[in-house]
This record gives structure tokens, sequence and C-alpha cells, in this order.
């Protein structure tokens, strides 16, 4: 179903139970899935340069991409997508299932993302960067590449599984954020943070240490969030905070 | 007055002063009063969900949204609003008159805010946040409210009359920013503001000090600034600026 | 070459070799040279208040905007500029040839740009501003002008010849940047920071000692990024790295 003012190739393969909203425009090279919805003045398949260029961009089934949003063509993008409005993903980007993209963010091709990573607004992931499963990136954080600005070197950044990184922090060129560690607002990170660790300059903690008192919510945050996901992946959550609670001995 | 492109709802009750830009999308629950004018490309009473879906969306008189911007339905927005470029302004919130809000501000619904107040660029107002009268928030501000990142507790922050919130700053969650209180730029706040103090960490100071030498401009702001707003509105700024004046005995 | 569906005034001038996207509103007082390409859902020449009202925006050949972008009256932009998405410039802008404005990024209005100008995302150039050529301005870089918030007074930010600002960071008003000058990820910065130093607070040192050791590139960028700019103006490139370098000698 789409809005009789949208601009749709005759290229594109889009399932019968797409909804497209007024004014979008739909390039060649897309494969839409059932039940996406596409909000208004999308463009869905831009074209890209280089070696993505006439690349299709698939979208998995479920999705919901919200008004203003640019797609390019060349990403690969799971099911059940989520985006807020005027967000961009370039070409070359392989996410997993359930991600979730905040309204102004901006991810920059080439990247790769694992499930159910979410996003807050005004998030930018520089090129090459390498996201894991069930990340969190809160807003106005900036994954960087380049070690010395400006030079043609690429050095992306590597968050690994259950990370956090709180808002308005910057991960400089290369670093690299182990599992389940968490990042405070207001960081400019360089190096390597320790599997669950709280980082901190000049001193370390564990993120189990963290709590609110108040309600008693405990980190790893694992165990107070399992009921935002599918049962089905349950098993992988537990995993994860049981990989984040072992690495408690080692030191952090 | 609409551009013939704009696709309009029958529903939505729409003076006849109203201007309407090319390509504008407006839904079924929107009250649009006289004079407003609306930029091309702006979703106006997009559909929300939870409690305010199908809820109305009203724009009081005099105001200008300005294009790509997209406000949901659910929402009050009083009269003399002016929006930059691709603002996004979520369901329930309730806005007092001359809301002024930057391009690329984000407003992320159920928020309260006072009269007067002026949102600069990618301002990012979170969810719940309560903001008074003849407030300041600059450039890449960000309102939190999630204590325990991630986790489902919501305390949103609280900012008072008057006080004035610079470039690039965040508040932490459940913060309390009072009366004409000041937070220069960079910073991370945590915690109460007291009325009137030019937050700095570890020291406290009344933001009457601050002074611009050349051209002996001095705080609070109320004084230098009072023509910018309506004659009916001049009492209120001078009771604001007594608050403010007598907050500087408190130790401040 | 225009989609059928852009909403183009008759007084625009359009040269014939100028592809315009899907959707876009072309206003009256707009001259668009050879070879420009504007994605969809873009407004150029958006009316302007004040002195600007009614002025021509002019368009360099062979520039490129992408989608979502919002150009307003009364600016000169040269030759090859290329914008992001969701970009903004506003009205009295004159910009060189080569600019290059990253997506989200927002020219305030009666700046000033030299040739080769390059701004990431998000990037705020406050009204006023003055940046040299061969500049480089980060994401999240924000350049203000009040030095007194909230107040009439306007002190524009100054930033010279080959300077690099780096992401996150937030340039206070009236500052000047001189020639070379590098600014590190999420610095506040106020005062003027002397030709080539590596700015840091409270010590000093040149640009020409930071070196990326696997690659042993070494700043000043002039040297390693040189093919990037067209030939004729090498000759340029090299007398600001020679000034660049001769800065080292003067105590920083």
């Amino acid at each position: 179903m789409a809005g009789a003012t949208a601009v749709i190739s005759a290229k594109a393969e889009i399932s019968a139970s797409v909804k497209i909203g007024n004014f979008c425009v739909i390039g060649d090279n897309v494969s839409i899935e059932d039940g996406v919805e596409i909000g208004d003045f999308c463009v869905i398949g831009h074209t890209a340069g280089g070696e993505h260029a006439g690349k299709r961009l698939s979208i998995g089934k479920g999705s919901v991409i919200r008004s203003h949003s640019v797609l390019y063509e060349g990403s690969h993008l799971g099911p059940n997508l989520q985006t807020g409005h005027h967000v961009l993903i370039r070409e070359g980007t392989v996410a997993g299932e359930g991600l979730s993209v905040g309204s102004y963010s901006d991810i920059e091709g080439d990247c790769t993302l694992g499930d159910f990573v979410r996003c807050h607004s005004y998030v930018h992931i520089g090129r090459g960067s390498k996201v894991g499963n069930f990340v969190w990136l809160y807003s106005l954080v900036t994954l960087t590449n380049d070690p010395l600005p400006p030079s043609d070197i690429q050095r992306p950044v590597t968050i690994h599984d259950g990370a956090v990184i709180c808002v308005g922090t910057t991960i400089l060129p290369g670093s690299v954020v182990k599992m389940g560690a968490m990042v405070p607002a207001g960081s400019v990170v360089q190096g390597e943070i320790p599997a669950g660790a709280l980082w901190a300059e000049g001193r370390g903690l564990h993120v189990s240490y963290l709590c609110d008192t108040e309600s008693m919510t405990r980190h790893p945050w694992t165990r107070h969030l399992l009921n935002r996901y599918p049962d089905r992946v349950h098993d992988r959550l537990k995993e994860l905070e049981k990989g984040i609670m072992s690495s408690r001995s080692s030191g952090n």
C-alpha cells in the first residue's frame, strides 16, 4: 500500500503488505519484506558510489522507518529495524535483528552491527565501526575512525556485546569497549575498556556495583530489562550476564 | 492557503488564515489556529501510540513551523510557537506561549514547558522533563531521564524559571536547576543547582557577578533582554529578576 | 532535468545541465550553475528576513546538495560545494570553492568561509563566524557567538587557514584559532590559540609532533593529504605548511 504521491521504481521488490508513506522515493535496488512501514518523505535505496553502487538494500520484515529518513543501497538490515525520524544509514551497513536507531542518527557505512543494538538520538557511527549484540549507544555518542585527523588512516572502533555508552561520549579511533563495559556521560575514551568495567579516568570499577538505591535496580542491565526482548533470546542475555559477572574476578 | 501538493486530512481543523507549505502532510487530529505558517515537507499530527493515540494536536495562533518538522498528535502548543527546520515534537507535550525550538531539536514527549522557553539547535528534551518559564537551553543541551542506563526507571529533569543552560551541557536524571541558575558550556550536571547559582564543579558563584566588561552588560539576563518580550510580560520578568537577586543573600 | 514533482519558481535561473530531485522546492531568487545536482526534498532559496530578504542565492558549478537540505536566499556558495543530507545554510553566507558540509550541519548565516573548508556532521557555525581556507571542523563542533548568554552581544569566532577542530569541541565567543592550530576532541576553547599549537589546557605543543606511529603519518596534515586537492591549489597548501612549520620556532 503506497500513497499515490510516492515515487517508486518498478525494479524495487516490495512485499504486498508494505506500507509506504506520502512523497517517498524508492530506488531500483531495494528489497522490502513483509509488514514494513515507511514514513513520509523517506528516500529508500539512495544511490551509492564506489563498490556498493548498484548493490541491493534489503529491509527485514516488521521494520518501521520513520519520516525523512535516508537509507542507501548496498546494506542488509535485519528484521524489526526501528528508526526515528531524519535518520541516515549509508551503504555497506550490515545489521542484525531488532536494530533501533534514534532520530537524527547517522550510520556512516561499512559498519557491522549485531542483534538488538539500540541507538538513541544524534548517534554518529563512523565508517567501518563494529558493534556487537545488545549494545546501547545513548544520545550524541560518536564512534570516530581517523586517529590523526585529518588523514586517510582508518582505524574504526569496536564495541562488544552488552556494552553501554552513555550520553555525549566520544570513542576515539581504534578503541575497543569490551563485553558489558559502561562508559559514563560526557566521556572521551581512548584505548581498551575491560569487560564489565565502569570506565572512569584513573580508576576502575565493575558495573555490578552500579545500583539505583531508590528502586534497588542493579546492573548488569540484562537482569532488569530481560522482558524487553523476545523469549527466544533470553538465553543469550543470561549468557551475556554470566560473562559480565565473571569479568568481576579479573580485577575490575 | 495550502500548496496544491499538500496532503491534508478532511478531519483536521485548520483556520482559513493558515499557510501550509508544499508537500505537507496534515493528519486527522489537528487544530491549527489563525495566522500559523507551516513550511515545506512537514508532518503535522503524526500518529502516536499508547495513551496519546487519537488525541488532538493544537497549535496556537501566530506560530511558525519551519520545513521538515514533525509534530505528533496529542500535544498542546501555545501561541507564537517558532520552530527551526527538522524539528521533532512528540506526543503529550504541553507548552505555553512563545516557545522557540531550534533546528534539529527533539522534544521527546510528555514534557511540560512554560512560556517563552527558548531552545537553540540540537536540543534534546527527554521524555517527562519539566521546564519553567523564560528558560534558555543552548545548542546540544540534553535533558536525560534514566538514572541507571539502561533501565525502565524514569527520573526526568526539572528546570525552573529563568535558568540558562549553556551549549553542550548534559543534565543528568532527576537533577533540578533552580530559578535563574546558570550552567556553563560543556558541563555534566547532577543534583540540585541552587537559585541564581553559576554552576561550577567544586565552587559556587552567583550569576549577578557575570558581566561582559566590554559592553558592561550584566546578569541576570532579564535586565538586558526585557525588550525581546511583549510588554505584558515585563512585570513577570522583573519579578523573576527580583527572585534571582534575592537568592544572592542565601550564600551563593 | 527536474523530477516532474518538483515545485520550481519560473524566476529561478537554473542552468540546463542541473539535476533536480523529486519533490524539491526552488524559490524565486536562485541562480544554479552548470552540473549541479540537488537531491530529493530540498528547499533551495528559502525566503529570508531582514537585509537578505529577496537577495539572490547562487550555487557554483559542480555542486552536490543532498536530500532534505535547506538553503536560504541571500548567500553566495562557490563551485563544488558538497552537502550531506538534512543540511541547513542560512542567509548571508559567503563560501569559497570546495566547501563540504556534513549531514545535519547548520551554518547560521552571515558567515564567511574560505576555500576547501570541510565540516563533518552536526557542525553548528554560529552567525557571523569567519572561517579561513582548508579548515577542518569535525562532528559536533560548535562555533558560538554570544559571550554572555543570553544577550544581544555578538562576538563571533574566527578560525584561520588550515586549523583542525576535533570532534565535540565548543569554541567560545570571540575566540581566535590561528593558522594550522589543532584542538583535540571534546574541548571547550576560549581565547586565542597560537599558530600551529596543539591546544591543551595548561600546556602548549606544536602540531608537528603529532604522529601516527603505525603508519608514520605526521602532521601538519597538508603533507599527507595533498592528493585530495586539485593540483592548482597544491602551492597554496605547501605555503600553508611552511607557515605552520615556521610557527614552531615561536615557542609552541
